[in-house]
């Protein structure tokens, strides 16, 4: 039954390019989230804390990370089962970091969804993401099986999950220190979305080929392959947050101007902006009270100094970098799978 | 040097009983210490992050958590060193949930200091406990030796500390859920401090006995020493958190009765109460507000009612049923220790 699910999948879709992979997409979700299902159960107690700890992974998600634990894992000759667990693991890993920075952010809004502070209290999410954090280290423990995956590879995994959250806090607390400061240099601003958004990246497709049996070169390829889509990723983020369809969107365009976060478009604009734009971005940014007109009058702005261009521009030669490092993989649907993602992500409208 | 100073503490406290002990924890503070200092170390980027991480831990703490996990090791025959990471890994977990429960609870001290949130604001609290969180699995994957402790075992260590992990946040999410209901019975009481706080302490001595090469029934053993005495130590916290001196406490007595907590004390009070008492404790228990003399007043009431000696009573019924545990071991200068470990923590007066 879900092999003739997915070989249809594959079918109607076939050559089919970006729309493809989103069928695809959609079957990592469903395996994604029966897992979920099973191990972050609603049924289990205090209720309350496992309502507030699948509320942000049940309201969507593009379980991005999920996928590339999976094709990773096959694109290397790996068993997709084998990196299920771990791949299910690293999408609450996401999930608990989006828990806890939207408090840190006083974001009310994610995934068109009120934030898990914002229904519950701060003292519930911030639980709800440590449970979360917590499951992933027993999934992995519990469900990867060492007759399949050495417990040599399963112990790699699990060191590499926890540095890249290491990194994750790192480029969390870099990120919140650079709202408060005026001049962010374009390489402190690689360096924190490297650590906050690429090294999650990075560990999911190096998870993907450790447990696929991938020798430590492949692994490093697809590290590089991933950390460059990551960085990637964020960037068009970045620019997505300020030019996107707000419903598409799922929270408010332009947050990240309230919140005053330094975004490549930012640290670019402030460069090239005159002593009395500068005064107007600087205004605005960080003014958690700014009218839809002063945020708009920013975005102009910003527009009209090519700092917007600038990042898509970016965005567009790390997407080239990580396609790149897969150069070094035999031509196989696995691999065309994983370019089509790197693609995806810089096509995607939200 | 190491195992002279070792000897001589040894020596100078031979057959004092509880100072015995005391000089004891002190080697293991100064050992975990020092490894701390080299793993959450203050020289780490960004600086903010890792002193804010370092905080609590460098305000003190008994290292209780760690000794268990070290003594249960020696217990059973294992190697102090096998089971350093992981005695230093559990301190470093306990951190992070005192970090993160001090921002639920809104306290402001702690071990005599301010709390993380109080000096550097709720944002950076949550995630220097996340980094801490994250540090556990790092430190205990890459400084547990594989040519010493099997990976079967590092990987029971690990599932085990999640399990626990697990459990914590249900205990602190129902210690929260509970301050918002009248009537809570001691099963629920008992329920909830099993998972806040005797969960950590049974995986603490577990993980010890895993790591020294015991076998199951004796790794069972070692938790349910743990966990009762784990029990013991709430109650005794509890009562502690009414009677103790505020300097040697490190933080206001009577907090808890400001915050609304429901202790075995509060739980058996309210039973206990006439009409009249039972108005008096819920118009101060839960009053943020409420002045020293009105939390002086529902102290008197409570002892008056019996419910502080009540506590005190089954704490050693706890503590005793700790000790029995550990009949199966041969009487060895650890299993000793282990005993004078609950014994001390029945007899603390901070």
């Amino acid at each position: 039954m879900a092999a003739n699910a997915r070989f249809s999948a594959r079918t109607v879709c076939e050559a089919k390019g970006l729309s493809c992979l989103s069928s695809e997409l959609e079957e990592t979700t469903e395996k994604v989230n029966r897992f979920i299902e099973r191990v972050v159960s609603l049924k289990s107690e205090p209720k309350l804390l496992y309502e507030a700890s699948r509320h942000v992974v049940n309201a969507g998600g593009k379980r991005l990370r999920p996928y590339l634990v999976l094709k990773s894992c096959k694109l290397v000759g790996g068993r997709e089962e084998d990196a299920l667990p771990t791949a299910v693991a690293l999408e609450l890993l996401h999930t608990f970091t989006l828990i806890h920075d939207d408090i840190m952010d006083e974001d009310e809004k994610r995934r068109g969804v009120q934030t898990v502070h914002t229904r519950w209290g701060v003292p519930i999410a911030i639980v709800a993401g440590d449970l979360l954090f917590a499951k992933v280290y027993e999934i992995i423990t519990k469900f990867t099986d060492p007759h399949h995956v050495s417990r040599k590879r399963i112990l790699q995994v699990l060191e590499g999950v926890s540095e890249a959250t290491i990194a994750i806090c790192e480029g969390q607390t870099l990120d919140m220190m650079f709202e408060g400061m005026e001049n962010i240099s374009e390489d402190e601003y690689f360096r924190m979305i490297g650590a906050k958004t690429a090294a999650l990246f990075e560990v999911s497709a190096k998870c993907g080929g450790i447990l696929g049996g991938a020798r430590k070169s492949q692994v490093e390829q697809l590290g590089k392959f991933a950390y460059n889509a990551g960085v990637g990723f964020q960037l068009v983020d970045d620019v997505l947050g300020l030019t996107a369809d707000e419903k598409l969107l799922g929270k408010p365009v332009g947050s990240d101007i309230r919140e005053g976060k330094r975004t490549l478009m930012m640290v670019h604009a402030l460069k090239r902006a005159s002593k009395e734009q500068r005064k107007t971005i600087l205004g605005t940014l960080g003014n958690k009270q700014a009218s839809p007109r002063q945020v708009r009058e920013v975005v102009g702005l910003v527009a009209s100094l090519g700092s917007i261009s600038y990042a898509e521009k970016k965005a567009e030669e790390y997407i080239k970098k990580s396609k790149k490092a897969l150069a070094v993989f035999p031509d196989t649907a696995d691999k065309e799978d994983l370019i089509s993602l790197a693609d995806l992500i810089f096509a995607r409208k939200y």
